[in-house]
Parts: C-alpha cells; sequence; structure tokens
C-alpha cells in the first residue's frame, strides 16, 4: 500500500477523496515528524457485538510520540500510514444488534487492545500477551486519535456519573500501573521505590498508595517531577544524577533514606544505571519490576541480585484492569486529574503543539485532546 | 584468629595438640589450594534439641572448589580456616535431651542451613534467605566433611531403609533442583530448557521430569554431558559453543527442535550467553530461572523480554525441601544414582585427588567422599 | 417449542421431516426415560471462525444419565427436547474462512463449552465460570452425540497420530480431573486421598498421579472399584460402608493406613459422609476438593475444620486443560484406555443399552459410542 | 496438678504463698465463673533470646469468656487453673544475653503465641497451624492478664511513638482481620461483604478497607452495631434477623443493596445461616471466608456453592502479621480507637465487672485492662 521513504510513506493519500468520510478527522502518522490531520475513513464495519463511538477524550503517549520520531515504538515499526492514539474515551452513537449492556449516548472508556480470544494465553486471561491482539494506534492497527471508531462492546467501559472524558481516557494509563502493581504483588506492609517520576512513575505511586503500600519512594534527576512525586504522596524523595558513577552513593543513600527493607521496585526508566539501583537496593526475596524501556541491552549484576532471589518481572499493556479503574477513579482512591497538565482541541495547530509539548516533557505530565 | 597471607592463613593449628579429638579429622581449607586433613575440635555442644551424628558420605560441590581456590565464593569470603562440606548424611550417635522423633542408630539427611527462625524472611518460610542463617562449609561457619558433628534435630531427615547414605548426602543438590523447580512452577503441560548439563543442570532435569514437565530439552558445550542428559531423560539436545556470535543460530536450532513455546527456562551456567539465550527463546508469559552464576555483570536485553512478561526469577540454596527430596528418591521417581561417578575415603591421598577430580570436571558429575 | 408433560415433552418432532438432514442422527432426550434416535436438523450455521466435525466418539456421563432420568441436572433443567452427550472426538470436514491451525481430515477433541469471551470471568481465564457458556448437552445447548457438529476451531484439539478418537473424547473427563488437581495444588509431596472411585475418582486418581502426588490413596463401597483403583496406581485403599456410623472408625483407620498428613482429599462423592470424612481426616492447613454432587444439602463440621484452615474448594467443569490432557494422554503418563469398559454403536439397541449400562454402573466404568 | 469438679478445679492454690512474687497479679480462672486475682509466680525463666515486660494494657477476646463461662474454648478444655489474657503490649524491663534488637525501657506489641520453629507447618511460614504453639490463655499456656510475663524478644515488636499500649494490645484482634483479609485475597477491586458486626466483625471492616476493596457491606442483627459499622465506613448495612425463614429474602435484599458480583463474605458469626447466605450471596469464583465459630455443625447447600467455585476458607488466629499492624496504626490506615469502649483496672471489682461487660455485649466492643 504504502512504503517508507526517506523518513516518510511514498504515495499516501488516506482517503480523503471521500467526501462522506471527511467529518471522521483523524491524526496520521504519514513520516518522520510528519503530523496530519486527515480524513479517516477505513473504520471496521459496526459487527454485531460493537459499538459505534464518538470520540471525546484523547491521551498522548511517550511511545505515539516515538512513532512521529522514528516510525517505530521498540520492537514493532510502521510499515505505512497509520492513524495515533490509544488512550481515550467517548459517547455511543450505535450499538451492534448483539449489544446489550450498552446505549445509544452511553459515556465510556475504551480499552485498547482487541484480542484474538483463542490462542492460549487469551484464554488463560493474559490477553495482553496475545501475539494476534489489535492496540489502537500501534502497527498495523489504526488508533483511536480521530472523530469515530468502531469498537467491541466488551471492551468499552461505562464511566460514573462523576468522571470526565478525560479520566475516562485516563483508564488507559492507569491500568499500566495497575497491572504493574499487580505482578509486583503490592500490598498493605510492603515498602515501594519507584525509579522515575515521569507520567509513568508517578501513575504507579498512585496506584500504590491506592493498593496500600506502607511507604512509596521516587527518585528522578528533574527536581521539579520529584515536588510532583511529593505533592502527590511520595513518603519521600531523592535526586539521583545521570552519572553512572553515583550509582553506589545513591544507593546507600537510598537505603538510608527508608531506612527498612524495599520489598518492591519499579523501574519507570529502563536503563542500565536504573536497573543496576533497582537489583542492589531491593531486599531478598523482593521484586523489581521493571516498566520503562529507556535502553534496549543492560549490563547487570544480576547473578548477585538472582543469588538474593530478587525477581525481576516484566510488563507489557495490561489486562482486566479497566473496571479496577474506574472503581478507583469513582472513589478518588486515585486522582488522575493533577496528572493532566496540557490540553488541545483537534486542529492543525494544536495537533503540531501538542505532540511537540509531549515529546519535550519540560512540566507537561499528561497531554490531552479534548475532541 | 587467622589472617590470609600470599594465599593462605598464617599461623593456622587447628587444635590438632589435643589428643582428645583426634579421632574427629576434618577437610580444612587453610589456604588457596592448601587442604589438610585435621582435627575438628570446636564442634558446637549439644544442646537440648540437638542431635550428634556421624558422618558417612559428603558430596562435593562446586563452591566448595570455589573456597579451595579462591578462599571466597561469589559474596562470601573466608577469613580463617574452615572445614569444607554441605552435602552430608550419618548416622546419630546421641541426641539432646529434647529430642523426640530420632534416635542412636538413625540414619539421617542433614539439612546444611541452619536459620535464625526470628527474622522477618525466616518466619514466612523463605529461611533459606535469613540473613543470620549458618551454613555448613560457608564462612564462619564450618562445613560437614568430617567424622563428626552437631546439629539441630530438626534439619535431620531419617533415611528410608531402601536409599543409601550417598543418596542421603545427595538431598543437597537435589534440593536446589527442587527449589528452582518450585520456583518456576515445573508442572505438567510445562515445555522446560536447561542451560548448562553440569551436575546441578542434570539435577535440574531429573526434578522438572519428576515435576511432570511435558518435555525437557537442554544444552551444553560438551557432548559428554549432553549423552549423560539424554539417558537421564532428556528429550533432545542441543550442543551449543561458547562463540558469542553463535547464539542468534543457536536460539533458531533450539526453537526448531522443541517446535513448540518453552515455559520455563533454566539457566544453569549464568553468563551473558546463556542469559541472552534464555530471555530470547522463552516465551511470553514465559520463565527464566537464573540458577548458575558464572559470572558477575551480564548485559541482556532486558527490555524487550520484560515487554514480553518474560519473568527473571533467582534461587538461593533452598528451604522446606528434604522431606520431598527423600520421597522423591524412596519412590525412585528421582535416581541420583547415576549421578554418582567418583567415590572416595576421608585420607590426604583421597582428599586431594577427590578435589582435583571435582574441579577438572571431565567425566566427573558427583564426587562422592565415604567416611 | 415443546413442554414438558408427565414426564415427556409434548408434540416433539425434531425436524425428521427433513430429508435433507436424514443423515445426522442424534440421540434425543425426549422426556423421562424416553431416549430417541431422530435426525439433528438444527446444527449452528459454520461461522468464519469455525469447523464442521464428522463425531467419531462419544463417552457418557453420569450427568447424560441424570437427564434422562430426571431431565435436569443440579439447578439445571430441560425445557424442550435436547440432543445429548459432551466428550466426543471426531474429523474436520469443513473448514471456516478465517480458521488457519485446521484441516480438512484433522482428527480433534472437541472441548464442550463455548465461553463468551466478553465476561469478566472469560477475560480473567476462569471461562468455565461465563454464566454465557454453550456447554455441549446443557440445556438450552444441544449435545455432540450425533453424527455431526459446527463448533469453533479454538475450541477443537488436533489428536496426536498415536491417540484413538476414544481417547480424544476422554480428554472431556479427563480435564475435570486436571482442574480438580491444578485448583488443589496437587504436586510432588503432597499426599492425596480420593473418596469415591467412580469414573471421575479413577480419573482423579491418575492425574494425581501424573502430577507426582507422592501418594494417593483410595475409598469405595464398592470392592470392585477399589481393585480397579489399586490397578490404577493407588497405594492404598479401604473399603468403607454407607452408614453414618461408621464414620469415626473409618476416620481413625484411614489416618492409620496413610499413616502421615493428608494434604489433598478429593470428595468425588458428594454426600454428608464423604465430606464429614474428607474434613476430619485432612491435615490443617490441607484443602478439600468438592467433586462429586451426590447431595444438595450437607450437614458439615466447618467451623472446626476451618479453624484448622482446611480449604474446601469446589471445582466446576474445567479451562485451559485440553493441550494438557492431550500431553498426558500421547505421553502415557495418563492411560485411560483401561476405563473404557463398554462400546456401542449409534443404534436404537445399542443406544439403550448403553444408557442402561451406565446408569447400572456394576462393572461398567466408562461406555463409548463409536460412530 | 488439678481436677475440675463441678464446675471448678479441686486444691487450687496458685501460690500466694510465695511473698517474693506477690507483687505479679493475674487475673485467674479457677472454676466456672470463678475468677480471681492471684499471683502469678510460675512465670517461665527468662532465656537468652528472651525479654521480661511489664504489662500495661490487655483486651478482653471472646474466648477469655469462653474459658469463664465453661473452661473451655471449642476443642480446647482447661485441665486447671490458667491465667487468662493474649491480648497484651507493655514495657521491656529486662533483656535476654543474646537479644539486640531490644532494650530495657523499649514499649512493644507481644504476638500471643510462640511456635515450636521445627515442625512442617512452622517451617513453610505458616506457624500459626502449628500443633505444638504455646498461645497465652490458651491451655495449658498461662496468658498475659498479668503484671509481668516472659516472652521470646522475636514476638516483641517496638511500638511507634504515636501509638498507645491499648493500641498496641489491638495488634493482637487486628491480626485475624490482617490474617482473615490476606487469605481472602482482598485488595482493590473486590466487593466485600461482612455478615456479623461483633468486635471481629468490625475489624475485619477496617482491614478490607485499608486493603484496598472497592466496597464493604455489613449484616448484623443488631441495629446498634450496624451503625457502628456505618461510622467506621461500611458502604451499607442490613439489619437481618436471627430466623433462618428470612434467609431467602435477605439474600435477595443483599443482591439488590450490592448491585454487584460480591467477591468476598466472611462470616463472623458461623452459624448455618450466615454460612448459608455466605454460599448463597457469594459469586460464582468468590471466597467465603469463615471467621466466626457460632456453632459446631452447619448444614449447608455445598454442592450447588462448590459447582460455581465459591471457595470456603478457614482462619485459625493469624502469622506474620505484626509488622502490618503496627504500620497501619500508626499510618491512621486503620484506626482502632474508636473500638475501645470500656476500660478497667486490675482489682477484683473491675475485673468482674470488665468480663460482665464483655459477655453481655451490649454496647462494648472491645474492653481493656490498663495495668
Amino acid at each position: 500500500m504504502a512504503e517508507v521513504q526517506e523518513g516518510g510513506f511514498r504515495a499516501f493519500h488516506p482517503s480523503w477523496e471521500d467526501p462522506s468520510c471527511a467529518r471522521n478527522l483523524a491524526v496520521w502518522v504519514c513520516g518522520v515528524d510528519d503530523l496530519r490531520l486527515l480524513p479517516y475513513t477505513v473504520v471496521p464495519q459496526l459487527g454485531m457485538n460493537d459499538v459505534r463511538v464518538k470520540i471525546k477524550a484523547v491521551g498522548i503517549c511517550g511511545s505515539d510520540v516515538h512513532y512521529v520520531k522514528k516510525l517505530r515504538n521498540s520492537r514493532v515499526a510502521m510499515k505505512e500510514p497509520m492513524v495515533l492514539g490509544h488512550e481515550s474515551s467517548g459517547v455511543i452513537c450505535e450499538v451492534g444488534a448483539s449489544v446489550t449492556h450498552l446505549r445509544v449516548g452511553d459515556r465510556v472508556a475504551l480499552e485498547a487492545g482487541i484480542p484474538c480470544n483463542s490462542c492460549v494465553l487469551c484464554k488463560e486471561g493474559r490477553y495482553n500477551l496475545c501475539k494476534n491482539v489489535r492496540f489502537f494506534g500501534s502497527p498495523p492497527t489504526n488508533g483511536s486519535l480521530t472523530q469515530e471508531v468502531v469498537h467491541p462492546a466488551s471492551l468499552c467501559y461505562k464511566l460514573p456519573d462523576n468522571l470526565t472524558f478525560e479520566e475516562g481516557a485516563m483508564c488507559e494509563p492507569l491500568s499500566v500501573g495497575v497491572h504493574a502493581c499487580r505482578r509486583a504483588k503490592v500490598e498493605p506492609g510492603r515498602r515501594v521505590l519507584i525509579l522515575g517520576a515521569g507520567p509513568i512513575g508517578l501513575i504507579v505511586l498512585l496506584v500504590s498508595r491506592a493498593f496500600g503500600a506502607t511507604t512509596v519512594h521516587v527518585t528522578d534527576i528533574d527536581q521539579r517531577r520529584l515536588m510532583a512525586a511529593a505533592s502527590l504522596g511520595a513518603e519521600g524523595t531523592l535526586r539521583v544524577s545521570s552519572d553512572m558513577n553515583d550509582m553506589e552513593n545513591e544507593v546507600m543513600e537510598l537505603k538510608q533514606l527508608i531506612g527498612v527493607p524495599i520489598d518492591v521496585t519499579f523501574d519507570c526508566v529502563g536503563i542500565t544505571k536504573t536497573m543496576q539501583t533497582a537489583l542492589k537496593v531491593t531486599k531478598s526475596g523482593g521484586k523489581v519490576c521493571l516498566v520503562g524501556m529507556g535502553q534496549d541491552n543492560l549490563t547487570l549484576p544480576l547473578t548477585s541480585s538472582a543469588a538474593r532471589e530478587v525477581d525481576v518481572l516484566g510488563i507489557f499493556r495490561y489486562c482486566n484492569t479497566y473496571p479496577l479503574c474506574l472503581d478507583l477513579l469513582q472513589s478518588r482512591k486515585v486522582d488522575v486529574r493533577p496528572l493532566i497538565t496540557h490540553r488541545y482541541r483537534l486542529t492543525e495547530d494544536d495537533m503540531k503543539e501538542a505532540f511537540q509539548t509531549t515529546a519535550m516533557a519540560g512540566d507537561a505530565i499528561k497531554v490531552m485532546f479534548t475532541i
């Protein structure tokens, strides 16, 4: 259909000639740093168990920026233009023939991945690992940063009345935090350390607290982010450097700061320095959860941490999290509203500024489109 | 008491001047490559809950050789001469006042570590991680390669009649395999891969089969070891090289050989190449158990394996394994007898040859002292 | 469509007037003890992800007999005539457009329940508890004791070459044993007791052994069944009475017979006497798994067993078991062939005799139709 | 030593003739309803790993009242006079030679049971099930409702500065709630129902909330207790009757009140009606935790709940809970102070009134001795 060419795709014309769909504008990645607001006409047909959703809010994620900058995210590369976005909520505007639990007008959060339901991992309930999952805005599946999508009804969750569309969209990154805390078995009594106070680190902080962690400490290289962590409830923070040589000292400072054994460390950066810190600082029998993906290859003292039965757990997206996310938000056990720092509309100008703001980070935590 | 000096300890005289103890000969490490058969007179006093055991069989472990060669094993260094040995069995010759379940004459296997029973990890049942454990032949605790020891009765397990003392001593390395298989949740349906067919790799093979693994495949650089693995029940074996450049090909060969997703990989070598292989070859949602400790720092593509939720589990020794080991041996679900390739007596000459044989590996799997 | 009337359904004519389907004969329950061999014409349409299967072997289960005798099984009642049967295997004769892993001519075992894939329990991997499951031969879903069915491809599992269709059909009851052993965490070191040596009790025995149970003991009121249990590998058996007054003595006999604490007891009868026995005989911290459903209300000393943390686990059908069942059968770790004691053809006479044989039990264990 | 005789023990003289111990007054049960304030002189000797504690606060538990009224509690009977009490805190006044983590003057909460540390269950970390445990105030072990006790240092936990002795004593019943919530896996997303709003029911409510339960509902026959539950954070309450005939209606009312599936039900009463309610109201795949022990034999529809995989979990005391209890109290995630409704001194008059108040319940929740 289209080919990558000098940082772009040749001959890309996403159907704007079809006037009937002129209204379904979407944010397309058409090449490196080449974002375009164009119609999205190839929305899947509405099946019996599907709903059509008018999208109302979409958050931008670090992986979205990767696609814009590199046409790839970790192992997954784009092969043709793609609609971005996977953190979304909206209003049902049409329901398939077999759908019973949703009605036109319902406000919903959209779980981003559609698993195959047929493979062993799906059947076992770990559907996030399904090899055939179609995930919004992950090649070759188009995303939800558009005006209208079709989605399985079973992956659309009704928003409680006290939640906004933005909070609905935040269920997606919040799910990552829930999945991480579940895998690492955060529970009352556990002392948690989070390395990295970016959006995901801050979400893991909020979720760890909601899961009853006794204490949560946070490190980062940026003082502003640590202040955000403190204001969101971290018991303590430590500013660290990006210099490998400082690690041993920082490990000692962390141990002193926290004072008791650390049960669970979340590495929300994912580089050699943070993982080395995590492996050294976590108690015998504790867990390190690798959430960030900052570096492909890490050099680690893994034999000595393994000999203390410090387990290393990865996470990939999430499964079975949306109902809980809505519970946490509705009850205000988790409040994600302070994380939303910037808001944009679906216009050419806003689109560009939104992605620029996300890429630069700065004081931005979560950038949100209102559609 | 004694100091390390040019690969040895100065002025070491382990009490041989005390004639009353002349009979309790033990294998002492007195310096680098300096093994001596000397009396062990500082045997602890018999407490109310202890038993005195005449040692009958002691196996040699790779870590014993490390102490002989380097006066240290991984993080733990000797600071004075030490009796070696921790894989042992014997006959009760005296029982403490409060001991009820053992009698003089009982044949027992000795669990090597005495935990503190007071720390959080002990109380939670993960006593192998106890920081205050006293473990036979791990500094500063003397070992059991001697004629007589005192040990808590609760850590001495009666041998069933159909088992030999050698099999009793084998409970110790067998425990490592049991602990590894438990941590990695080997069970019927699981496809297992073992990297490294040394003594521990072969034991993990035997235990994986006893735990019902559907298939077990084994790799090694040594064809003789692979033949041993095959004769012990491996479904398939692959000879690999020690060259990092061959890894990608070997990963592909392994996937072809096994044909189905690998649920659990045990790395019984513990170097960069084997762990990279393990992380790449194990299925999404599977487990890698790091058993071997061949290298301190490993360079690993951990972010991409974490993003497939391939968990990395370490193991340290074992806990709650002895009763099961005896069950497995008694019922012949595990037969460790083929692993015992060499036998020695407690004499100067035999002692030296025994450790030489173990160090050279060659066709030796397990070297055993009969006392 | 049809109404229950004096032990039958009025005006039942299952489409035999349609000559095109005359070949798809099926065993219909048309009323109490009213079995008929009639065409089954309302086979669902072949969907994109479905396969059409020519059925080759179907086993009869106790629940099938309940429907014949009472038009109900526990909580579930028939409201109209129904095709019986759910233990089945066959040959693929047509594949849906999207099916890739199966081809015409493939021999398959059919997992009996089609879950909704949309509810929380399905998504979490416990799809056996799905409220909207459609299960062969469980009202209102027709069964597989017929010549041809349509079934989702993802629930059809290829038979290894060394297995027969009968063994394929046996995956269904075998799954119950696998699910029970998984829920009760049978593993090496566990001592298992099975109360009741009917078909399911014997299957639990076979699976417990394959899961590595250290010992398995079996009780029953019928000496012939105990002999079957012994020949299938039970370490010991005890003949018990159906008299409640004998229970205390039997509990003592069992404890003596087994000699060590019992970790897991499977009650494959499910009456007050067996459950009382189970709760009393199982060790503190052990598990009782209630498999049989002999009685609706049980009178139990539950507070005293709960105060020993003897957990009571129920099971309902199974989930994620078929691949393992095929592994166990292919490798002969489980051999179900001795359980198949009677074979019948799909004729009027055979049909009646088959159900009579099953209902009377006697020396029958598993009765199988060959189609 | 002493014999039971018409509701008492003959010839009981607990050492009051020893003047040196006149100060260590204790509450002795000397017969049915025969409480006496007498010296407790047979305090165990201070071992190397023990501490001597001046007791400061002791709560009264329902089981204490059982001993006073019936000289037994469930399966355990007194055979001679016994000091009561097991919910206690105090100040260290002497430390054994090997004790390092505690000093004279430290304020501590005392974990009530001393496990053997030698049996399989102790080694596995389930030491609450140890058959040889010595538990304060459980025959034949004397309790802690006295002025001074000797206790293992490893079972004494330092009180944070912001906690009172009363709160320290409350760690004991709080531990029961923690153990129950752990066993039932209460966590964010779980909907909890508690049957019975006595002291333990209210504690389970507090702990369920601290463990992140999404909602907690409570039933009782007493409106005052339900008001207490509501004021402690229950989302909803239902007044039920003690009449079995009302059960079906109450089950329906509960389902309507809660509106969503109930994941976990705690039966803190333990009679046929509450357990039937629990089994019927809990969702498929959910858990019923039997905490109360109101009745020995229960008549239950266990086959139908088992066929929905509603598991029944018992609890016995607790293990590994004290550090968490102190965390929860210190951080005010759990506040037990509203539960303490009555306070008494260690005098003859107060002693009698204290037990009378506890036995009558009324508006008393927790009755506390200040010593």
